[in-house]
C-alpha cells in the first residue's frame, strides 16, 4: 500500500482545505464546502465571486468574504497563531488584490502577517522608511507588476527568504505580468524565488511553510 | 547617513564572497580574489573556467574546483555544519552541472546536503524508493530540465519548503529551459517556488536562509 | 480520376459526420445537420452551444446535449462497441470539459471509454491507487493543465500508447495552455504523444484509430 | 513495495536499452554500453558523436553507427519483425537526419520500417504516386520541417495513426523548428499526433508500440 | 516642391477611397463618406458594423452591405472589369468573412473575381477537382487559418502569383493566426508572398494591382 | 494518372533547376548538380559556400559564385531578357547579401533588374532622388533589416506590386529578423506582401512570375 | 534621515499630482482627488472614464475631461507656458487617444505643445509637408501604431530628441502593438527613445523635462 | 529639389561620421574611414574588432581604440567640451562593455561625461552614496543587464531626463535582454525612455543632443 502518504500535506491536522473557485461553478463550490464542514475543516477559497460567497453562506453562516482578494475564508476550528510574523510588501494601489489573496491565505493558515503596501520602488524613501520593520519579519513576501522591481531592491536589503509575486497590473509591454515575472527572475539580489503572476495563495502558503519550521 | 545598511546580507560574518565569473576576464577574476584573501573571507566563484581556476591556484593554494559544476571554492575560514539537511533532488544525468553548482553553494555556506539525482519522473519508482529520506530534509531544492515535472511530484509529496530550479537540459521545444520554468511556475502542488533558468546558485542561497531560520 | 479517394477517412462507414461548431451561426448548424441526416449518418457537433442544440432538436429529436463537454451526439445507426476500452485520465476537475469532448467523441465512434479523473500529480497517491486500472487500457488519453505533468508520469508506467491533450487550464504564465503544451512535448517519458490544447475530440479520433487497429 | 512496477516499460523483455547521449562524456556513454552489455541488452544510442562510436566499438566490436542519424545499435539478441510496416513519410532531404533517428529506433525494437522520402507538398504529385504504398502501413511517421504541411495532407487521405515529427529545418521564421511544430498541432485532418521538434526517437517509439499492438 | 507624389496610388483616377472602419465612431465613418461623395470617388469601407452601414445609407442610398465581409461598397461611378480573373481560394466555411473582405475589395477596384471555397488539405481531392480552374486565373488569393497548409499545395501546382492571407481560425495553438502566419511564410513551395493576419483587403489590393499590370 | 501535373512549375521549359544548398554536403550538392547538367538545364544554387562552388567548377567550369550572396549559377541555355526590369531597393550595406540572392536568381530566371542599395528611411533623401527609376519598374522587391520601414515608405510612393525581405540584420531587440518581418507585416501602406526573413531568392521568384505576365 | 529626497520630483512646485485610474475605483478616485485639492495642487488623471470624471465634477467643478484622450485635469494654480514648443507628430486617426493623452499631459505641465496628426509614412508627402514646422520644435513625440515607421522617417529628419511611442492599433500580426515597438526600438535613425505601447502620459512627461532645460 | 535636407543631421558641422563594424569586412572600414578622413571628419566606429583598428592605424595614426566598449575613434578636429554633464550609471561590471561604448560616443560628440559604475540595486546603498552626484547631471544614461531594475531606481530619485539601456547581460530567463528591456519600459517611474538592448550609442547619442539643447 501507499502508508506512507498518510502524512501527505492535504491530509495533516490543522492545514485547511483549499478550493480553488476559477472555473467552477456555485454548484460545485457550495457542494464542495458542505462536505468540508461535515469533516469539521477549516475551509479557504480563492478566486471566489460573491456569488458564490453568498451560496455558501446559506450552509456556513460563519463564512467571511475579502472582497478585494476575491477569498472567503470559513473557521470552525481554532487556528495557533504564530510568533513571527510574515511581511508582505506591495508596490501599488491595484496589487492589492493579490496581497489581500495572500494575506487571507496566511491567515487561515495561523501566520501573524503584516502589510506594508504602496513603497514602489519609483518612490524608495517610503521602502526606506519601513525597512526595519520588514527586516524583522522571518519571511517576506513582494508583490509588484509592472516592472516589478521591488524584488530586487528589498532582496538586496534582507537576510531572511524573500518569496516574490508577480502581478499582472500594468499595460502594453507588461504582457499580462511577463514583464515582473522576468524581472523577478532575474533578480541580482539572491535571496529570491517567484510564483506564478498574482499567484498570493502560492507565496503566502509557501511563505507560511517558511514561517513554521 | 545609511548605518542601516551595516547589517545587509554581502557584509555579514560567515557568509563567503561571490564572484559570477561569466563575462569576466582570468585577470579580472583573480584580482578579485586576490583582494578578498586579505580580508581573510571565504571565496564561491560561480560559473568559472578551469583556466581561472589554475590562475586562482596561484594566489589561493587551498582553492579546490568543481568542474562539472564549475565552481570555484576557497575556504580559509571554518564553516559550522548545520544539523538539518538540504536535499537536492535531480531529474536526469545532464542535470548534473547545476546540482553541483547548487552542492557546493550550500556547502560553503555551512548546511548539510544530501544528494538524490537521477530519479526523474518518467520511472517514478525511483523517486518512491528516496521519498522517506528527501521528506526528513529542512528544505529541498528539485532540479529538472525537459519538462520539469518533477517540481510538482516531489512538491505533492512533502510538507517542507520546495524550491525548484529548470535547468536548460533538453532540445526543439524545450526552447532554453522555458519548458521546464513554466512547469514549475504553473505547478499545481503548493509549497514550490522557482527561480531562474540554472541558477543552482540562487536556489542553494535561498535553500541556505532557510536551512539556518 | 481520383477514384484512390473513394476510401478517404470521411465517407467509411460507420465514422459520424463532424461539424466543428465554433464560428458557425445556429442556422448553419442545423443546415448542415439536415443535409447529414437525409443520408442516415451519425453526427458528432463539437463547440456546440446550448442554442444549437436546440434548434437540432428540431430537426432530429434524438439528439443528446452534453453541456459540459459542448458536444451534440446524434446516432441513427448503431455503433458496435470495442472490447478494448480507451482511459481518459484526468488533472484536475477544470479538465472535465476537455474530458467530455474526448468521452463522447470515442463514443460515437464506437468504443468502450472509461474515465479516470482528479488524479494530478500534486497528489500521486489517487494515480496510483488507479494505475492497474488504467495499465489495462488499449490505449490512453491524458487531460492536463497547468503544467500538465500528468502525461509524463502515467507516460512512465504503461506500455500502451498515451495521447496527451494540455488544457488552457490556469492564469498567468500557463499563457493559455502554452505550459501544459511544452511540458508534454519534452516529456522524458518515451511513448507520449500530443494534440493541441483543448483538443479533446483529437485525442480521441486518434486513440479510436488506434483501439481498433 | 513497488511490486506492480516489476512491468515497467524499461525493464520489459525484448526491449533494448536507450542511451540519450546530448551532454553526455564519451566515457559516459562507454560506460554505460559496457554495463548493459553484460546484462545481455540490445543497445540504441541516440545523439551520438563518431567519437562515442569508435569507444564503444572497443568495447561492443558488433555495434554499427547511421552516421547521418547519428545513432548508434548493438544488437546481441535477436528481434522479431513485425509483419506489418511502420511507414516513414518524409519532405525533404533536410529531415533524413530525423529520418534516419527514427528508422533505426523502430528497427532495433523490431519493427518492419518502409521509407518514403522526398515527397514535400510543393510538388504533391510526387505524394500522390505513393500514397498507395503509405495506406498500407499499420501507423505511419510523417518528417517535415519548415512550413509542416505534409503531416496534414498525409492525415487527410488515410485512415491509420499518423505521428508527425516536425524538424528544425529552415530558416527565419522557422524559429527553429517552431513554425512546423504549430502547423502540425493545428492541423485540420483529424488523426494526428505530435512529438518534440526532430524527435525522430519519439515518434518510433509511439510508433513501434502502435505497430506491436 | 514634391510635385512627383501627384501620381500617388490614393489620387489616381478609378481607384476607391478605402475607409479602415475599426476604431471609428459611426459619425466619424459617416462623415468621411458624405465628403468623399462629394468628390464623385467610389467608397470600400472594411471592417464595418451594420449601424455603420445603416448611417450611411442616410447620406448614399446606393450603398451595399456584405455583412459576412463587414465591407460596405459605393458605386457611384462605373468600373471596367478585367478580363482575366482573381481566384479566390479558402480552405474553410470559418475562412469565409476574410473571403468576403478580399472579394469586395477586388470587385470594386474593377476585378473579375472567382471564389473557390471549402478546399482545405485535410480532404484534398476537393482542390484537385478545381486546380484547372485555379491555374487558369492571371493570380491566386489563399485563404487559410488553423496550419494553413492550403498555400504551399497551392503554390506547388501553379506557375502564377500566390499571395497568401492566414486568418485567426483556430484555438489553442494557433495563437489568433499566428501559426499559420508562419506556415506561409516558411512555405517551400516558390511563388508564394503573404500579407496580415485577416488581412482580406491587402490581398486582394495587391492582386489587382498585379491583374491589371 | 496525374497528366495534369505535366504543366507544373519545376518542369516547365525555360526554368532552371534549383538548389537550396544548406545542410546539403558538397558531394550532394555537386551529384546533383552532375545530374541536371546532363538534362542540358540552367542551374542555380543558394546558400552556397565557396567549397560547393570550387567542386562544382571541376563537373562544369562555366559555373559562377556570388560570393556576397553565396549563389552559385550555371547558365548552359540562352535566357531571353524581359523588357520591363524588376527592382531592387535596399535599406542598408548589411543587407548586400540578401540583394544579391535576390539579384541572382531573378537574373538567371530572365529579368533585366536593377539596384538601387543604401537608401534606407534614416535618411530619406537618398531614396527621394531614386523614385522615378524605381517607380518605372514593373515590380519591386524591397530588402530591409532592424526596424524595416523602407517597405511601407516604398509602398507607399509607387503603384506597382511590392515584394518585402525583412533581413535578420540588427542585433538585440530586432531578434533575427522578426522585428523588421512584423513591421512590413503591419504595413499601412497597401500593395506590399511579404516573404520570409532573408528570402531573397523567394522575392525574386515572385518578383520574376510577376514581371512574365 | 531621507532629507535628500525633498528634492524629489513628485513634490517639487509646480507639477500636478498625477493619478493612474486604470484599476480604480471612481471613489477611490474621487477620494484622491478630494485630498489634493486640498493641498492645491493641479491634477492630471489619466485612463479615466467619463464616470470617474462625473464624480470628479461634484467635488472640483473646474475639472476638465478630454474624451478621446481618457484624461481629466484639474487647473487650480497657474502654470506659466514655456516658448520653446513640443511637437506631437501622429501616423493616423486611430493613434488620436494617445496623441491626446500625451497633448494634456504636456499641457498641465506647462508646455506649448504643437499636434501634427494623420502624417503616417504610407504617403509621406503629407509629412514633409510639415517638416519646417517639426523641425523648430524642441522636442518632437511621435506616435504610431501598426509598423511605427513614422518614427524612423521623422527621426531622420531632424537633429532634435525623438521621444517615440508605439500604440496598440492594429490587428493580426501587430500583436497589441509589439510591431510598433520593435520597429522604434530598432530604428536606424540615431537620436530615437522610446516609451511604453500606449504611454502618452509617458512620452509627454519626457518631453517635458527636456522641453524646460 | 530637396534642399530642405542640407540641413540634415548627419552633414552638420562638428558631427562625426558614425560606422557602424557589425557585419562589415576590415576592408570596407578601413575604405570608409581612409575617404571620410579626405574630409577632415571625426570618426567613430562602434562594434569594431582589434583587426580593423590595426588596419585604420595604418591609414590614421591617431586613432584609438576602446577595447572594452570595442569603439574606434579618431579625432583630426578638436571638439569643444559642454559644461554640463552627462552621467552614465550603470548596475555591474559585466555592463561595462556597452558603458564604454557610450562613453567614448559622449565624448567624441563633445560632452563632458561621468562614469558611475557597479551601483546595481542588490546593493542599493552604493546608489544612494552617488545620488547628488548623479542627480547634477543634465541629462543621466542607466545602464542595467538581468533585471533592469536600476532604471526605475534611478529614474524616481531625479527630475532630469533619463535614457535606459537594456544590456544582454544575464542567461537564461534574461533572454538576450529582452527582461532588462521590458523592466525598462514598464518603469513605473515617469522620466524614463529606452533604447535597444546594448544600445550604448544611442543612448549616448539621445543624451547628447539633449545635453547640448
Ligand atoms: N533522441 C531522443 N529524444 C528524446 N528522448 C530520448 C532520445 N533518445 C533517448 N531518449 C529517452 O531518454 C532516455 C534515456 O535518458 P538517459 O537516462 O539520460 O540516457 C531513454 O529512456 C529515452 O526515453
Ligand atoms: N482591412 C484593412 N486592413 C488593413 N488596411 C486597411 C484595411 N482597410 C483599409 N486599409 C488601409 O487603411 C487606409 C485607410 O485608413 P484610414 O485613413 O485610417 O481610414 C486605406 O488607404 C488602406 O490602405
Ligand atoms: N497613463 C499612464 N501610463 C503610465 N504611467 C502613468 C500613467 N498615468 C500616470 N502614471 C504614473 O502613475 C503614477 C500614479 O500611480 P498611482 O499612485 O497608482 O495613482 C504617477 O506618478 C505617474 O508616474
Ligand atoms: N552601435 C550602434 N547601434 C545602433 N546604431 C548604430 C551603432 N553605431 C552606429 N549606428 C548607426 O549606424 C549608422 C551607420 O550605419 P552604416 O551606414 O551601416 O555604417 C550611423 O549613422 C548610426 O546612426
Ligand atoms: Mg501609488
Ligand atoms: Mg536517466
Ligand atoms: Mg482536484
Ligand atoms: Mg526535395
Ligand atoms: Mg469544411
Ligand atoms: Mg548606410
Ligand atoms: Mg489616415
Ligand atoms: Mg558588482
Amino acid at each position: 500500500g501507499y502508508a506512507t502518504i498518510d502524512n501527505h500535506r492535504e491530509i495533516r491536522n490543522g492545514y485547511p482545505e483549499v478550493i480553488y473557485c476559477a472555473g467552477k461553478t456555485v454548484d460545485q463550490v457550495r457542494g464542495i464546502a458542505e462536505y468540508m464542514i461535515t469533516r469539521n475543516n477549516n475551509i479557504l477559497a480563492t478566486r471566489a465571486t460573491k456569488e458564490m460567497y453568498e451560496a455558501l453562506l446559506e450552509v456556513c453562516p460563519q463564512a467571511k468574504y475579502n472582497e478585494l482578494g476575491r477569498v472567503i475564508t470559513v473557521q470552525v476550528r481554532p487556528v495557533e497563531e504564530t510568533e513571527s510574523y510574515i511581511a508582505i510588501v506591495a508596490a501599488g494601489t491595484s496589487d492589492l488584490p493579490v496581497v489581500e489573496e495572500a494575506y487571507e491565505t496566511a491567515r487561515i493558515l495561523g501566520n501573524k502577517v503584516e502589510k506594508v503596501t504602496d513603497v514602489g520602488v519609483a518612490g524608495i524613501h517610503r521602502l526606506m522608511a519601513r525597512m526595519d520593520f520588514i527586516r524583522n519579519a522571518k519571511v517576506i513576501v513582494v508583490v509588484a507588476g509592472m516592472e516589478g522591481a521591488l524584488a530586487s531592491v528589498v532582496g538586496g536589503l534582507v537576510d531572511k527568504p524573500v518569496i516574490a509575486v508577480p502581478t499582472s497590473v500594468g499595460y502594453g509591454a507588461s504582457f499580462g505580468g511577463l514583464s515582473a515575472l522576468l524581472t523577478m527572475l532575474n533578480s541580482c539580489a539572491s535571496g529570491i524565488s517567484v510564483v506564478n503572476i498574482d499567484n498570493g495563495f502560492g507565496a503566502a502558503y509557501n511563505a507560511s511553510i517558511i514561517n513554521k519550521l
